[in-house]
């Protein structure tokens, strides 16, 4: 029997591993890519459950994200969101009129006793998205941010406070009893897996709740396959999010170096934007290959290329 | 201390007795009317609390309804249902964008324990609503239509199939368990109480379950204030709605003599319209007095003139 394609395990956050995802959607079969989508900032806000990551990994492989605003879904209106207002509902955290179907959606399927994964697999199925995509885990995490002004649930932090609180640390309450994505232990396992991808996301809250499941880093160790990151820190800010931000209140050097050392012994290469060229020897010297690339994905061809040459990367 | 205003209670359905009680709030003082709103009707669907009688009568109190349609919410829009219909989700039943802020509102608000009639005073109170407006009990109750197809839930009757199938009669599950309101208990025994009127709804489906709560019945035969109703039957046919349909399933007249004849015994007074004069003595007969006006209400001054029409009638 032949063996399979080779496979490739991408493990993302939100707007910049969802990039990422897209590109490498482009280049390779349905059957090859398997998307693991952080699920530790999901919230349940208003009795519905709202999985962020994953949705924004949804969206932008179904083609559907708003490339305008960075997040939710093209074409987007508010309706929903000013009536709610006018009903003295809290508003903070814009829901759109046409996301909200997702939301009722999967918190109806939960209430059914379906499991994340599974309804997740059916929503992408009606969206017409064919590669993998999946949430790390089905039961919930709860990152919890610890900030100057006491702990705060990460959509508040994100999404109300605007991370505007200095942060000095945080927490995934949950994170111990939560079952990793079978899928993703077993494709863990499976001969053909050639790489993961850490996709450029925040590596505190978003990939350190995927790598923090239990028994994950010892599998992702033991893997035969090679396991590289792209940068989310280029030329020393984030290009969305807070990351930079975070690291500069945790006295940490908001660097792309930085970030490969909080990964240290785990990866096997490491990919910086030009940039943050000059980086690339120390971050040689943390043990790993680094491969220096344009890492800022506007276009899909910026987003193909740079999987490309991921692809490439850990073929040397 | 001198005696409070006289005060109303109305007993209201959907669409045609909203008007009727928009018409009562154009007349009397705020503290001189209840409306006790049919919840028979509510249903959950994809695990939001709809009470659709409820949000008809609040809508149109609020001025927000949406006179085109009949129903929902003026200036309505649809991208959540049609996103819902993209992910493969049930969409026969037509959730307004707007219309959505209040199901999600309150079923957030039930889960965490509120009564309905507490959330129902506190979105009137959002929406400006002054006049009193509660469900006619805080626990659930669902009407059954059984139908040549077999029994099906009220909105699989009414919305799904479009009142197509033949009725052969309606039970309400859950009626015997439910305490009814305590504030129209409380009505009926205030010696201020000058008058009851049943609006112009479905005496089958939306009047019956109400005048069926425990001890409700009782409590209207022994308060001292009359009784009087407005047909929904007006020449024949329904304005609004399945009963006259309904009528001829189950073998009765489709007039306002029947709906007299349905209500026998309770009423002190029941309003015709016009077109159906030649009912009047028959229905005078029954043991009741009969006020034939024009019962059809297209525009606010139908309205109003109506409401005081039946004001008059009641002091007779």
């Amino acid at each position: 029997m032949a063996a399979g394609p080779d496979k490739i395990l991408a493990i993302s956050g939100g707007v910049g591993g969802a990039k990422l995802a897209l590109g490498l959607s482009r280049i390779l079969a349905p059957e090859q890519l398997l998307i693991c989508a952080n699920t530790a900032d999901d919230f349940t806000h208003l009795g519905l459950r709202i999985c962020p990551d994953l949705d924004t990994v949804m969206y932008t492989l179904a083609g559907l994200n708003n490339t305008r605003l960075g997040w939710g879904l093209a074409g987007e209106s508010w309706q929903f969101m000013e009536s709610l207002g006018a009903l003295g509902g809290a508003d903070w955290f814009r829901l759109g009129d046409k996301d909200l179907a997702t939301h009722v959606m999967r918190t109806h399927m939960l209430s059914q006793g379906r499991s994340l994964t599974e309804l997740t697999r059916q929503l992408c199925r009606e969206l017409g998205v064919e590669h993998g995509l999946l949430p790390m885990s089905n039961e919930p995490v709860a990152t919890v941010v610890e900030t100057d002004e006491g702990d705060l649930p990460f959509q508040d932090y994100f999404v109300r406070r605007q991370c505007e609180p200095a942060v000095r640390g945080y927490r995934f309450e949950g994170l111990e009893e939560a079952e990793p994505q079978a899928e993703l232990m077993a494709l863990l396992r499976d001969p053909d897996l050639e790489a993961i991808i850490i996709c450029p996301s925040n590596p505190f809250v978003s990939v350190a709740p995927v790598l923090a499941l239990q028994g994950l880093r010892e599998a992702l160790l033991a893997c035969p396959a090679p396991v590289i990151a792209v940068s989310p820190i280029v030329g020393g800010r984030a290009l969305k999010g807070p990351a930079a931000k975070m690291m500069r209140e945790m006295q940490l050097p908001a660097t792309a170096l930085e970030v490969g050392r909080y990964y240290a012994g785990l990866l096997d290469g490491f990919v910086i934007d030009e940039c943050d060229r000059d980086q690339a020897s120390l971050i040689e010297g943390l043990g790993m290959k680094c491969l220096v690339t344009g890492t800022v994905m506007h276009t899909l061809e910026d987003k193909t290329r740079l999987a490309r040459e991921l692809l490439t990367f850990v073929r040397i």
